[in-house]
């Protein structure tokens, strides 16, 4: 697997639109300072939640950028009162969508419940309209098929959860098989617990290593996954399979629309 | 850091009372498969939630107990009605702890909220019985807190979030240094992010490696930490020293707590 050797010069030589994430990110980017946060602006986080999604998607994330010094992270929903994500844990939304502030940064976790939402374009919109004013984007999972489905993938680089790996070239991504993907103003992080790495590196790009390792630490994020069975190339063969059976409707249907929105989106630009 | 081999023999060859545990794991326990689930009891898990706790102690684990086969899982509060992590997240029980089912695992996070509950008797109680009866008790975090004021850690080996692991010995628990400590039915894993590994290999001992090694595809767990910066024997010592100030009112705290009811404890049997 390869990674992406992720620095500020590497974030801010992407196509992100400097003003932007200066205002977001205040001094720090000015590259003075590591560790002060005085006189910094206050990062406004949004993670928008729905029914059927993957709650790590959210909950791995919410741990690390609700730790973020000078900010806050607001759960939004279409609508509000609970929903349910795909196993049952009930999540309960602070906003909705279009009561949200402006944000710095939004967060869009995945998951099978993202599949309802590839043409609904209140999601699109909120997606396009941020991305395109150059503010930074998060996704988690199959939350990088709702960007895609927004228009906002064309041309970068990105990931997603293994098994919806060979669908982001549909949306005009180039797919890259590593952990965490920065593309400028797009960070992607791969399946589900990769959301945690991926708001670590976040946290860094926004408030510096320092920050990002307090948290780190704060977190005791010194993973021993049991096995080697975290990535297809790593697990067992018969896991594969059975992963890649059980996944198959889900997968099947995901194809399909993202073949659909792909004729709609036309070539990448 | 020590790791813990984990084997199933080395679970059994711990103080488990083997019929409560060949009960709740069926077929598998028996040795006879590590893929067949044909003819389990199913597992009735459940997971503590309480105002303050750390969120991530208890969706982490969710994310891989819930999709252990054969299995429901029940979110328990001490009633009705939303809590809130420490970071704010609104998180929704199902059930009450006396209205759930007799439960196979009882899951206990940690977090800030646990010292409101350390002579709390209906959660005290809660956890002895279930112990007592040779069932499994996985904490994660300072859950390991409100263990060993059960009294149930005596003469156990167990682990903690770093910022209490020297208070472990005030419940006359010996204090084990790794990711995962497993002493019998008591299975405790360390700081926060900890209860992943924890509940995968906990997977692991329930329903066999095979299964863990799905879920562990399934939620892409291949980790890749940002920075060597999740434990204080590997973060930089700035980063620990400015931790351990921001955490010394709760630790001290957590510390008064644990030395007045380690004298009604008393010594360790």
């Amino acid at each position: 697997m390869t990674t992406h050797h992720l620095t500020r010069r590497t974030f801010l030589g992407g196509t992100l639109m400097l003003g932007t994430i200066a205002a977001a990110s205040g001094a720090q980017i000015q590259g003075t300072s590591d560790t002060g946060t005085a006189g910094k602006k206050k990062l406004v986080i949004g993670t928008f939640i729905y029914p059927r999604m993957d709650q790590i998607d959210f909950t791995g994330p919410f741990a690390v950028l609700s730790r973020l010094p000078d900010s806050e992270l607001h759960v939004m929903a279409l609508e509000r009162g609970p929903i349910k994500d795909h196993k049952g844990l009930v999540l309960t939304p602070q906003t909705t969508i279009s009561e949200a502030p402006p944000l710095d940064v939004l967060h869009i976790p995945g998951g099978p419940g993202q599949e309802a939402l590839m043409r609904d374009e209140r999601v699109l919109s909120m997606i396009r309209r941020h991305a395109d004013q150059g503010r930074l984007v998060f996704s988690v999972c199959t939350g990088a098929l709702l960007c895609g489905a927004a228009g906002i993938l064309r041309g970068r680089r990105a990931t997603t959860h293994w098994s919806a790996f060979d669908l982001l070239h549909y949306f005009g991504a180039t797919p890259v098989n590593a952990r965490v993907v920065v593309d400028g103003n797009i960070v992607t992080a791969a399946g589900v617990t990769a959301g945690i790495d991926g708001a670590l590196r976040l946290a860094a790009l926004l408030r510096g290593d320092r920050v990002a390792q307090e948290i780190q630490l704060d977190i005791q994020y010194a993973p021993e996954p049991p096995f080697n069975a975290g990535t297809p190339q790593s697990a067992p063969g018969e896991v594969v399979d059975a992963l890649i059976e059980r996944f198959g409707p889900l997968t099947e249907a995901r194809r399909a629309t993202a073949r659909a929105l792909a004729a709609q989106l036309g070539p990448a630009g």
